[in-house]
C-alpha cells in the first residue's frame, strides 16, 4: 500500500485483507461523498490495478485509487436498457484471468439493486474467487445527509426499499404496490424520478394519503445535492417541472417531515461559509 | 488528528470536517468490522474526547479512538425495555453543553431502527449542532458477509426491513405482516431472534411458503458469526434449538439460496488457514 494513504492499523494487528492477484473484489463506494467509503474501500482502491467502476460512482472516489490502476468504466444510468450486464461480468472474469487484482466498484451497496448478486454468480461460475464489500446505499445514507430517516418510531416499524422501473425502464409490474403502500409507513424508490407520478397514483390508490410528504434527493451526499420536498398528489408534475435530473432517491411517508428539525448540513457555521 | 491513525487527503485537497466542541455527530459503526467503518466514522474517533456508544459497537472499533477519549456505554440490547433512550439523548445535551467532542456511536445505521432520529430531536430542541454519519447497517452488510443479497433481479423487485420486536420486547402489533409478506419477495427482520416463530407463521398465513428459506446470522460480518438456514415452517423450533444468542439479523426470501454460490468467506485460502 502506499506511504500517502495509510490505513489505521486493524485490531490486534491483524493484517488488512490483500486483494491477490486473480481475484475481484465486489464494493460498494456509497452515495458519493468520499467520507462515506469503507476502510475496506479504500483499501481495495489502494491495491486494485484494475478497477471497473460504475458511472454513477463520484470522480473524486476513483481519485483515491492506486497510482497506475487502469479505469474502466461500465456504467449504466438511470432507465437505460442492461444488456451490458453479461459483458460487464465476463469482463471481471477476464480481467481476473490475465492475474489482475480487480476491484469492481458499485455505487452505493453492490447487494441493494446493484447486481452484485448476478455478477457473484457468474464469478462463480468461472471459479474466480471474490469478496463483497459492503457499501452505504444512497437509500439510507442519501436521505440521511437530507435529514430524512428511513425508520423513526412514532411513524414506522417498517420500511420497503424498491426499484422504480424494471429491466426494460417501465414500473415495475411485478411490484404488488398495494401491498407495499399497506406494509411500510416508508417507502424508499430506488430509480423512480421517471415514473414517480405513476407510482405515487397506485399508492394512493392503495389508501396512502394524497397530502403525505414525498421527498426527491438528487447528487445525495455531494456538494450539489437537492431536495425537492412534493406531496404524493403532487410528486410527478413537481418532478417535471423542477429540472431535477436522475439518478434520484424518493422517499415517501411521515419521516420526511422530520427533515424541518433534522437537516443538519449546512447547520455548521463553517460549512454555510459564514463563520 | 493523531499521526497514527492519518485519514486520506480527501479531493481537492478538502480538510476532514472538524469535531468542534459542543458539537455532536451521530455515527453508525457498521456491523462489527472494524473495515466496515467508514472514513467519516474513522475522522470522529479521531477527534471526539466523549465518545457515548451501544453496546452493539464492536470493543475493537472503540480501540481506535482517540487516546485520552472518554468511552460512556449507553447501550441497550436485544428486547429490554428503552426506558433510558430519553437518559441517553440527554447525556449528549449535558456533553455538548460542557464543550465536549461528543460521538455518539451506534452499531448499524443511526437512522434503521437505531433511534438517532429521536436523538436528533431532542439535540435540536437543546440547540445543539449536530452532525450524522451514516454507517452500513447489519441488515445489508451483515447478510453480504453471510452470501445473501437483499435484492437480486431474479427474485425481488423491492425488500423490506422491520423490527421484529416493539418497545414493550413484544412482536410489533401495529405491522401489516400480511402486506409485507405480500409486498417484498425478501424481508430482514431487526431483533427478531425472539419472536421468529410467531412471525414466521404470520407469514405462512399470509401466502408465503412454508419452505421458504429463511437465513438467521449472528455476530455478523465477525469472526464469530454463525448462520442458520432453515425454513419459515421450521424457523421458530430451529432458532430455539440452535442456541444462537441474540442480537440476529433474519432474512427470510429466495436470495437466502443463493448462499450456495455467493458465500466467499473461507473462500481465500490465506483466511482459511490452509494457505
Amino acid at each position: 500500500m502506499s506511504e500517502s494513504r495509510p490505513l489505521p492499523p486493524l485490531p490486534d494487528g491483524a493484517p488488512w485483507p490483500e486483494l491477490l492477484p486473480g481475484w475481484v473484489w465486489l464494493c460498494g463506494a456509497g452515495p458519493g461523498d468520499p467520507g462515506l467509503l469503507t476502510l475496506h474501500a479504500l483499501n481495495a482502491l489502494a491495491q486494485a490495478d484494475a478497477i471497473v467502476h460504475d458511472a454513477l460512482v463520484n470522480p473524486e472516489i476513483l481519485r483515491l485509487a492506486r497510482p497506475g490502476a487502469e479505469l474502466i468504466a461500465a456504467g449504466k444510468r438511470g432507465g437505460r436498457p442492461s444488456a451490458r450486464q453479461e459483458d460487464i461480468s465476463l469482463r471481471l472474469v477476464a480481467l481476473a484471468r490475465e492475474g489482475r487484482r480487480v476491484l469492481r466498484l458499485k455505487g452505493g451497496d453492490p447487494f441493494v439493486f446493484g447486481r452484485g448478486g448476478e455478477e457473484g454468480e457468474v464469478l462463480a461460475a468461472h471459479a474466480i474467487p471474490f469478496r463483497i464489500i459492503p457499501g452505504i446505499s444512497a437509500g439510507i445514507g442519501g436521505l440521511a445527509y437530507a435529514g430524512i430517516p428511513v425508520t423513526h418510531r412514532a411513524h414506522n416499524q417498517a420500511v420497503t426499499f424498491v426499484t422504480g422501473h424494471d429491466a426494460r425502464g417501465e414500473p415495475p409490474g411485478s411490484v404488488d404496490w398495494a401491498a407495499v403502500a399497506q406494509g411500510s409507513g416508508v417507502i424508499v424508490i430506488y430509480m423512480g424520478m421517471k415514473h414517480i407520478g405513476a407510482i405515487a397514483e397506485r399508492l394512493i390508490a392503495a389508501g396512502r394519503g394524497a397530502d403525505e410528504p414525498v421527498a426527491v434527493v438528487t447528487e445525495a451526499t455531494l456538494p450539489g445535492q437537492r431536495v425537492l420536498e412534493t406531496t404524493l398528489a403532487r410528486a410527478g408534475a413537481d418532478v417535471a417541472a423542477s429540472g431535477l435530473q436522475a439518478p434520484a432517491i424518493i422517499c415517501v411517508g411521515g419521516t420526511v417531515g422530520l427533515r424541518a428539525v433534522l437537516a443538519w448540513q449546512g447547520a455548521n457555521p463553517a460549512e454555510r461559509g459564514d463563520g
